[in-house]
């Protein structure tokens, strides 16, 4: 039977540690958080001191950290990739940078382990319910190897290429397409606003037409509150909108679209507006164009 | 029983003027197409030999013309609006700026005639099977007075706003969110071409994500295709996205997303790409960023 290192027992990674031992997988965890370890205990896991402790001769580690520098620091830094069994894997399911995940294989497998990288989406909810989706990237018999792991955390597992980096890469166009999404939403409403459109007959429309996305339907409503409940921080969106552009850089692609919705949820950011519900970047749009 | 003139019996007015007719209104209609008033005969209207003829005694006049420069010549050449009986209402249900749609409404009500602006969504499918979504703007008491005639062809009528011109907006509005998303997706996928990663697997893990969108999971497979069908060109985006960007000029709204989108539908069609599936937009991504 497998034996799994999870390091990272967040409000993501506990949940997903406890589907793989309902599944039957020993699990030896590791979080800075005490009590995360409780938890894990009490649902028939393994606790560890450290990182290294929990990785000592595990044939899989799964890092599910906040993002690549907390990687870094738990593979590199105290000898937990060395405790790994050799040739054992190294799944980082983290949302990363395309480009540090690429820098990460590498050194991983210069000291003869493996990485697979499987980052998510789908939330808390789908972590606890193992609905997750899984943009798996490497090659094809190691994903084969790790899938039932993910298939005990996910009901939407992908390999989506051969290389590492990919999975990153995949994530990194969803934020693309969502942080766009919402800008746009905020555009359409500053203009409509401008002549005096009732926007929440405008949102009923759009949502019901060929303008429609999961985004407008999610964050339109919000976008009509003053100071709605915050379900995602406009400061994410300037984060990972920030890496959306660092992937284009590093790739050398234009990306205009991204690159204009960055600078709104920026600007809302820098008005003192980051902890807002990312929907009020339409308040960029109304300071811009003097709007209330 | 209201006397309705129809004026534009394209592939949209022809099916909307049917419908009336079914419902028991009295149409007589004008086109430059002989087939059409023969078509309309057929179903049971009468046929004009002008415009003006059509509009002679009528309470109610519909123009589903082309433009707003079509809709200027019937109303105010020929004498078409004096013809229309005093008080009567002209029914604006073509696409036009907003801002032609406000001088209109001006000359109108100076001849001593009413307009209500009212353009549709849901295309020739639509228009045949009476499921027409339509923005209408104007005062409420004349809103009500013809939503009668709403309802006869269309199924999601919805009253936008006081003042014509604000129907033309939230349709403005709907095609600055429509081209938005189709320049996104092409965005995403060009920058996820740029490692290698495999764009059906990526189309499909979008499709079912937070990042999805109608024009997603419609145009995001044609945009995969190199010389896909032709359901909406690549020109009309040209100019529906000029349209935005000119409401957003006579409003004073800066509009960076759709600014930018514009300058990549604008890009194709000067590379000759103008009769290309609007998914084809994605050839400005993979020419600016040297991609194939």
């Amino acid at each position: 039977m497998t034996r799994v290192a999870f390091v990272g027992l967040g409000a993501m990674g506990l949940p997903m540690a406890s589907n793989l031992l309902r599944k039957g997988y020993m699990v030896t965890g590791f979080d800075l958080n005490a009590s995360a370890l409780d938890t894990l205990e009490g649902a028939g896991g393994k606790r560890a001191a450290s990182a290294s402790e929990a990785a000592t001769e595990a044939d899989t580690l799964i890092l599910m950290v906040v993002n690549a520098a907390q990687a870094e620091a738990v593979l590199f830094e105290g000898g937990t990739l060395e405790r790994l069994r050799e040739g054992g894997v190294v799944v980082l399911m983290a949302t990363c940078p395309p480009a540090a995940v690429e820098a990460i294989e590498e050194r991983v497998r210069q000291a003869g382990r493996r990485l697979i990288d499987a980052p998510v989406s789908g939330g808390v909810a789908g972590a606890k319910a193992a609905t997750l989706t899984i943009m798996a990237a490497g090659p094809r018999d190691m994903f084969e190897t790790v899938k039932p792991l993910f298939d005990a955390m996910g009901d939407k597992v992908f390999h989506v290429g051969d290389r590492p980096g990919q999975g990153a890469m995949v994530k990194t166009v969803n934020q693309l397409l969502c942080g766009v999404h919402i800008a746009v939403v905020a555009e359409a409403f500053a203009l409509a606003s401008k002549v005096g459109v009732d926007l929440n007959i405008l949102l009923q429309i759009m949502s019901g037409s060929a303008a429609s996305s999961w985004m407008l339907k999610d964050r339109g409503p919000r976008m009509l509150q003053s100071h709605p409940e915050v379900t995602s921080a406009v400061d994410i969106f300037v984060k990972d909108l920030g890496i959306v552009l660092d992937a284009g850089r590093h790739t050398k692609a234009a990306l205009p679209l991204a690159a204009a919705a960055h600078q709104m949820f920026l600007a809302a950011s820098g008005r003192g507006d980051g902890k807002e519900d990312d929907s009020q970047v339409i308040r960029s749009y109304y300071a811009l164009n003097g709007i209330r």
